[in-house]
């Protein structure tokens, strides 16, 4: 930890409304906090909250305990842990990368094996919760790693999370426990969509469909969550359809490796997939209703 | 309603653990009831409890106010209701059908003219929740019919219901609200045994995977509810697969019947289908999870 009065100095890499927010709880708990994304709207962000906005994710980690990566995919977090101008040697020599995106276990195990090979320590943190968790910190972090890294994390994990969970000594535990969320979160979407679709097929008056089935059964957590952008007619992308073709391919991926057989999960992909095809990526996930209601010509609110 | 300071008189055509459970709630709140079940344990129940343990659904129904019918499905509420010996001539000339069994709503709009033609009234009444909140008095139900056949059944309405959801004045309509439920609620329990499947083959502890899904966003009623039914080895039917083989067949007939596509329902009913296959119809719908840890050679609890 730092001196200075402060709780150590920590770097965040990808300053989106989960990382800013997360900037933010660590600025509140005291840390000195420097970051780095590469739109510059979210580095002036940052600086008017009180950090350092860095202009690249080595300079934003010079000499931090503690690197929170909150970026897209395995591929951006090896990016700016050991692309030019990385994270890696430029971190503090035993400082701790939180890694936050979700990702197969396997990718996790190998960003941690080369990281602990050049002295730092790794977190595999993927998280869950939206932007107004990140910045009230109390995200959902289901975490895995060794005792050294959880210690060095510990103050920043404090101020991030309002649920840590401890799963396993080793990178890639925490990761997989994502994954198994993110089957069943995926699915439940695509299922809440198709749902919805088959009861406008059916003439039902849709705010009542939803009010019902909340009370019942047959309801989820997404269902709660995505069907009121339904209703609304609101695609805004809180969280975009290409997340979940990313996270079910990453599914349907390991099961493949593994030889086991998904089918409910790969339906749900597919749908996923359709809703891109279909030029929808970008928006909302609850998109894939409006792409049930293209192909029958339903009427939802919202539709073109 | 009858005189002898009593709410009316009802009967109560299958005395599962559903129908026993509301004909107490019935007794309870003051009405006269008969009921009929071809289980002689049943019946023996029934007479206990301070009800009429009838010889045929007619004898139970002779005079009947309230005709509760909690049969499996469409064709059994019709043979209770027109069959040999049935309620429909049997019961008040102005009295009402709450129909409870879950059904295509063409099924319950066939049922409701057939019977109006008679001069009774017909309640298109599905229902929600367990054997529990049936002896309580406190199912959901998910009614439709005319304001006739709700006043009717009013008092018995009272007695069965915590929740009563007036869905429309047809009947059909709260058929259809079931049967969206009912695509919902097999999804996700086809995708909570996948889930966990995929998890066990992953190497994940299944109690902790439980602890995580339910504080997360893949969370659904059907996971947190059948879940321990995994954990436990327990398949003893509390809802057997061949209920849900039913009701998404009934989903998907209906989606085809109008030309809609319900790929993820579908998916989920091949896994039925293939639970019911291996020999396991009769089962806890859970089994869909012992399905695939058989396929996949998975060590789950209660697993031969």
């Amino acid at each position: 930890m730092g001196g200075n009065g402060t709780s150590g100095a920590a770097a965040v890499i990808g300053l989106g409304s989960m990382g800013f927010g997360m900037a933010q709880s660590l600025l509140r708990a005291g840390f000195v906090v420097a970051g780095y994304d590469p739109a510059s709207v979210a580095l002036d962000r940052l600086a008017a909250a009180g950090g350092r906005a860095a202009a690249s994710p080595g300079d934003a980690a010079r000499g931090a305990d503690v690197v929170v990566a909150v970026v897209v995919n395995a591929d951006q977090t090896e990016a700016v842990l050991f692309g030019a101008d990385g994270c890696a040697d430029a971190m503090a020599p035993d400082g701790v990368v939180v890694s936050c995106a979700t990702m197969a276990p396997e990718r996790a195990r190998a960003l941690a094996k080369r990281l602990e090979a050049a002295g730092r320590h790794y977190l595999d943190a993927p998280m869950s919760g939206g932007a107004a968790r990140a910045a009230d910190g109390s995200l959902t972090m289901l975490a895995s790693g060794s005792e050294a890294a959880f210690a060095r994390a510990e103050a920043a994990l404090a101020a991030m999370t309002g649920t840590l969970y401890r799963l396993g000594d080793a990178a890639g535990q925490g990761a997989a426990f994502k994954m198994v969320n993110q089957l069943l979160a995926g699915v439940h979407i695509a299922a809440a969509c198709e749902a919805m679709a088959f009861a406008s097929r059916e003439g039902l008056d849709l705010a009542r469909v939803f009010d019902v089935i909340t009370q019942s059964a047959g309801n989820s957590w997404m269902f709660e969550n995505r069907v009121p952008h339904i209703l609304d007619g609101d695609y805004a992308p809180k969280s975009a359809v290409e997340i979940f073709v990313k996270d079910l391919g990453i599914v349907v991926d390991m099961a493949r490796a593994s030889r086991f057989p998904v089918p409910v999960a790969g339906a749900a992909l597919q749908m996923f997939l359709m809703t891109a095809a279909a030029g929808m990526g970008r928006d909302d996930d609850a998109s894939v209703a409006r792409l049930y209601a293209r192909i029958a010509g339903l009427d939802l609110p919202g539709q073109e």
